[in-house]
């Protein structure tokens, strides 16, 4: 590559022509992708790491999303010097398919009728995300990958990559996630849908010419943003501590701090992401069960990969328990992949993966000077 | 008593003149109390036992419902013969103030206009329940109770009895609850309120003459229902099983059996329970620290207290989970209450205190039959 270069650096978007086939049957062509690379790709194209984001995160991980003007979701990870250290490597992250940051998703326009797709996008799995993905780095001239990281549903895009192509692997980290959602993890995403399509401004998912579910989808956001926090962590933060007030108002409104930042995370939430989208990632991340994809033997999808992988899990992460991680980790030793794992402490349940954590940035960071 | 005293026997209502008085200022008048009584009152009016109920559930304790046909909900522990003995005592079971099953509640009709209270309805606490109890008591000449006796909101009414009428209760028993609301748990309740207030059926909860927010309602009771169950439970009961189906349909129906399961108990909730009801009487419990009530020294709630307490937890609950109980056990042996306390270990969750267990039923038999 040279430093002009279009195909890299920020805010990129690129129309692949596909075809994408689909677990859903099908396929979908043609293939918006919408990415960011720092760092540049070295001679070889050995050094590119890819970075899969979570479920209402976007390709923005170490740079201000030009939506909301806040700094990338990852930048105590991602830059020079820094664990996933961007002088050294080719960072990429990916706009997941599904997702309303530019890549193809539900709001995205049908060429055939000029309208936005809505409902008529096809139901897409973790799998055809990182397919996705793959036809991106094809267009980049990136053949395998240095690490695939991920937290969260970004942990289970980087499992499906080392499972599905195991020949463009090299490392495969994997924070605070699963290899399948469990019946709780599904019900809580239910939750959340049925919010989104009980709001009449849903409306069947043709809504983008009025206005949005917004309603609905702020309800989703509260409901999810609690599996995101530990019981411990809400009582340190906010305990019963009451909003800006000295008395219970014996009322209906947010009298109490964890009420109104509740309140707070659904109502900003709805500006920044497409109610839809959220219907079909949550779908998504419902349908993944890596083993079932493998005759329901998880060591069966790592059998062909010849990655090291390194699981991480939080121990007040009720979303993901560590128990969770801790089948990948006997799946892999099982495939006899060189694993390491650990569990690390906080109080901030499943979102400990997004916080500065110097223990977390020591993990992924010496794992991957490991490998050079 | 005699055998034909219309104040005892099942499906009571009675309008007391109060006035009662509220935490939240003001009185309510007149107050109507809707109660079922199992047994005979013996001539001291020693015998009797108060039943205090969870948030949706209703005075038919031991009797089929009229709403549903179903029956009672405790039958496992209350009836001839059963751990709370309708052979020995006379069991009085209350409809909670706030409620929707025939006492005083936000769809009850206010006289000067005819049209039902909706948001007009005070907002009432644990400890108004209480009183109003009590003035029930009162009107059946029951000075004190042999016991009191609830789990969930019904354990909080049992702990605010012991602390509101310390002369009128002789024995406490407090099954899977807590003695103050924490962040999580006002968390989950917020997003049921903010679910039916998004509803715009709501309509500041003038609903009354027209369609209620079925749908916000539902959204509501599903969110509560994931806190009423275990993970454990959850994944033993359904894991990821499909719902009458060889194969996922790549759409958005409930191709899960736990997402079927949860619609189900969305919809049948909307048909028993009234959405202004599920405002007022989550927001009573959200408002419940029986700490913060006396000086916040939760031993000072049980100071002027002579009875002897049972309490019990159940190990997978993690709504109230067991720490909250030994804080009331806490304090209780502070305040040198005469205490037993037992966790009892079920796969159920929260749920555990309303399911047929024969350890629990020996627990609640057992400590009665000490107090004879």
């Amino acid at each position: 590559m040279t430093v002009e270069d279009a195909r890299f650096g920020l805010k990129r978007c690129v129309t692949l022509p596909g075809p994408l086939p689909l677990d859903g049957g099908g396929t979908l062509t043609p293939v918006e992708v919408a990415y960011e690379t720092y760092g540049t790709l070295n001679a070889d194209g050995s050094n590119a790491v890819l970075i899969c984001h979570a479920l209402t995160m976007d390709q923005h991980v170490a740079s201000p999303s030009p939506r909301t003007g806040k700094p990338g979701w990852w930048t105590s990870m991602v830059g020079p010097g820094r664990p996933i250290d961007t002088d050294r490597f080719c960072v990429v992250c990916v706009n997941v398919l599904g997702s309303c940051m530019g890549s193809s998703g539900p709001a995205s326009v049908d060429p055939a009728t000029g309208a936005p797709l809505g409902m008529a996008f096809p139901v897409i799995t973790i799998r055809d995300m990182v397919r996705a993905q793959a036809l991106l780095l094809d267009h980049l001239g990136i053949a395998n990958l240095a690490a695939v990281i991920g937290g969260s549903m970004g942990g289970m895009q980087a499992l499906s990559w080392a499972a599905t192509f195991p020949e463009r692997v090299r490392a495969c980290v994997v924070i605070a996630s699963t290899a399948r959602h469990t019946a709780q993890n599904i019900a809580f995403h239910e939750v959340g849908r049925q919010a989104i399509m009980a709001d009449p401004r849903w409306n069947g998912g043709d809504y983008y010419r009025g206005e949005p579910p917004a309603a609905g989808l702020a309800v989703a956001r509260m409901a999810a943003h609690i599996t995101y926090l530990s019981e411990a962590g809400l009582t340190e933060k906010f305990g019963r501590r009451l909003q800006a007030r000295d008395a219970k108002t014996f009322g209906f409104d947010a009298d109490f701090q964890v009420e109104s930042y509740l309140r707070h995370q659904g109502l900003s939430f709805v500006d920044r992401f497409d109610a839809n989208s959220y219907l079909y990632i949550t779908r998504a991340m419902d349908y993944f069960d890596l083993a079932e994809e493998h005759g329901g033997r998880l060591a069966e999808a790592f059998r062909a990969s010849r990655a090291r992988f390194c699981i991480v899990s939080f121990d007040t992460d009720w979303l993901y328990p560590t128990p969770e991680s801790r089948a990948i980790v006997h799946a892999l030793n099982a495939a006899g992949a060189p694993t390491s794992f650990v569990e690390l402490s906080s109080p901030y349940g499943h979102d400990a993966f997004l916080l500065h954590s110097p223990e977390l940035e020591r993990v992924v960071g010496g794992f991957l000077r490991a490998g050079a």
